[in-house]
């Protein structure tokens, strides 16, 4: 597997777009990927009850595993907007459709921004032309910065890798600006490939790469109401549909995109000064493993803790025992970097300057053991700032 | 029902001190709350995993629904302290009820301040002797005062009511830095009075009233690993056992202080400037209630915009959403102090200024009607503040 350039454009028969349309006062703010073939495709969807219009429409376009082209607009999430939003979500559809010489029901739509906001879909529809003209292969990256709200970084990957004697490409492109996202339009993940695939081996596929990245990083507990990834095959590799052995190579490289894109997402966190790793070992399963990691990583108490590079380890025993009924504190071990800073729910004696200078560090490992099975898991955050609080206050 | 002076230390037979013994570096940390005779005791203790020395060895001296003598330090969790810690907390309650005169069993032992750290036991028991020197009645200050950590106000109260012929008083004090409280050692609260009554009444009412208090605060949905609130009934006031109809009054006052007292922990919450109220209206049950409040109160996208006098209401409603399963976007109503924001899952027509210069006001109203049922509650917070963040990255 290689790394390449073009970002969600890569794969053979892709293109992509951005533009600027005017739903911000500045900067791009309207992307589009379109695969010149119908593609298989495959969605993650918020489960949010609170969901927003594109979201509604996308996945009952979805239903039938097909989709050719997806539009994406930032600055506006077109959620909580009651049937005119719905109805602004569906013209968004009908209009690239009928631009493209495409089935509605081939179109996918997203949104990214501020809730409760009326969609100026005028803007949207009246720039249809430029926006389909400026589609190219291999140029993901206007794709990759029209679809940003306050992340600072576009976020785009692309890998090729042989499958038997068959070159494929997978292409990828992210928003999310961390930890916590301004109205929670957290995350949006696109991912293109010309590898030929059966819809339910994608699909799985998704699921599982999805639970594995992005489902791995803290968004402070809160599903967006506009959160969505969705995968597109369109075949054009030119493989043969993949045995289970080139599954399995397929699903390595999806990992890795989904993985570095979620990263990079934390690493471009709201005002985050720190990298933070949680992992928690030795859990009787998985589910206690993401609940006590998570209310880690979601502590307000340890995120500034690590701003201020304070080796409080104290709120990282509270949240372990908070978050879980079967913690039991006798069992309990908990390590900064590889110190051992408590031992079976006892303290150990370990010098402070030791541990502040692990919190000195750019990236910081938390690791808990529960002392209960043997399920792991690993999370991501980043930490609480005066710069995340600026940002959150004035949005 | 009227308000008195004394706190804690206001109801017949029971008596206060607070001292600095040497565990912080300047201020009073260690109060005793003693009755001249034995009492009928109550407690509620953190629900956390990881539970503190003081909370095991109280745990297991109140099974008996007795106690004498509280003793409290600030300064030191004794936490995370292993077998140390244990005899630590022990011998706290041997050498008080030494110098008292009293069982061991009848003495109850609290602690509050950072997780991890040696309880340095000496300083405790080498100045007992002043600790009991100044008991006094009626003086809960010096008490209210010693069990502060991050608190910048002592929080306290009395009252006094008629029960038949028989004056019955009830005092209390309680410490906690609102929202979330450094280390999480977020709240232990006492409470004293000198009518006698049943000790199974006296469990039902205190759980009641812990409830609708100091259960609707949002301390960062963390569960210390220290917390508990007690209450002592020493019968002294001379009344009988309280009938069902007295009852009724006594509740209505402990309900009073209890909710007094988390009030003012919120309003002294840790760099607070603003008071947040969340109403949940038309939940199907309970547990949908307050689930949907403690998301709302616990967000820090709310918090941040509340702070930043934003009026971002998106976040409140993304927030509903994720909090519950049975939530209906089509059924949800969201209001900001008295104006409508959200009607059936819809955004409505309001001035933007109308809804900032509620903003401006240092109490918030915020009301989420759900549409599903007939169950409400109402939960209390703080916003998130650059103060805030300044004292949990040092402390």
């Amino acid at each position: 597997m290689k790394i390449i350039h073009g970002g969600i454009a890569a794969p053979n028969g892709f293109s992509a777009s951005g533009i600027h349309c005017g739903i911000k006062y500045k900067n791009k703010d309207l992307a589009l990927i379109y695969s010149k073939v119908p593609c298989v495709a495959s969605g993650v969807f918020t489960q949010n009850k609170v969901i927003a219009a594109p979201v509604i429409v996308t996945k009952k376009h979805i239903k039938n595993d097909k989709a050719q082209a997806i539009m994406i607009n930032s600055g506006n999430a077109n959620c909580c907007t009651g049937r005119a939003g719905l109805s602004d979500a569906q013209k968004m559809c009908i209009a690239l459709a009928k631009k493209l010489s495409i089935k509605t029901i081939d179109v996918l739509v997203a949104s990214t921004g501020a809730i409760g906001k009326k969609l100026p879909i005028d803007k949207i529809t009246n720039k249809l032309a430029l926006l389909t003209n400026e589609l190219k292969p291999h140029a993901g990256t206007n794709c990759a910065e029209a679809i940003m709200t306050t992340d600072t970084k576009p976020k785009q990957i692309a890998v090729k890798l042989k499958i038997g004697k068959t070159e494929v490409k997978i292409g990828a492109v992210a928003k999310g600006a961390g930890m916590i996202a301004p109205n929670m339009a957290t995350m949006l993940g696109f991912i293109t490939t010309d590898a030929a695939i059966d819809k339910a081996q994608l699909k799985k596929l998704l699921h599982e790469a999805v639970d594995n990245s992005f489902n791995l990083i803290s968004v402070d507990g809160d599903t967006s109401t506009n959160d969505m990834v969705v995968i597109l095959a369109n075949g054009l590799a030119g493989n043969k549909k993949l045995t289970s052995k080139e599954l399995k190579l397929f699903s390595k490289a999806l990992n890795f995109i989904c993985l570095y894109l979620a990263r990079a997402i934390i690493q471009d966190g709201e005002g985050a000064s720190k990298f933070i790793e949680i992992q928690v070992e030795a859990a009787k399963d998985i589910n206690q493993a993401k609940n006590v990691a998570f209310k880690v990583a979601n502590s307000p108490l340890v995120k500034t803790a690590i701003f201020g590079e304070n080796p409080n380890w104290g709120r990282v025993a509270a949240c372990a025992g908070a978050a879980d009924d079967k913690v039991d504190q006798h069992k309990l071990n908990i390590y900064l970097g590889s110190i051992k800073v408590l031992n079976k729910g006892a303290r150990t004696q370990v010098k402070q300057e030791k541990l502040i200078s692990i919190f000195k560090k750019k990236e910081i490992q938390i690791k808990i053991n529960l002392g209960l099975g043997k399920i792991s898991t690993k999370v991501f955050t980043c930490d609480f700032t005066h710069k995340y609080l600026e940002i959150n206050a004035k949005y």
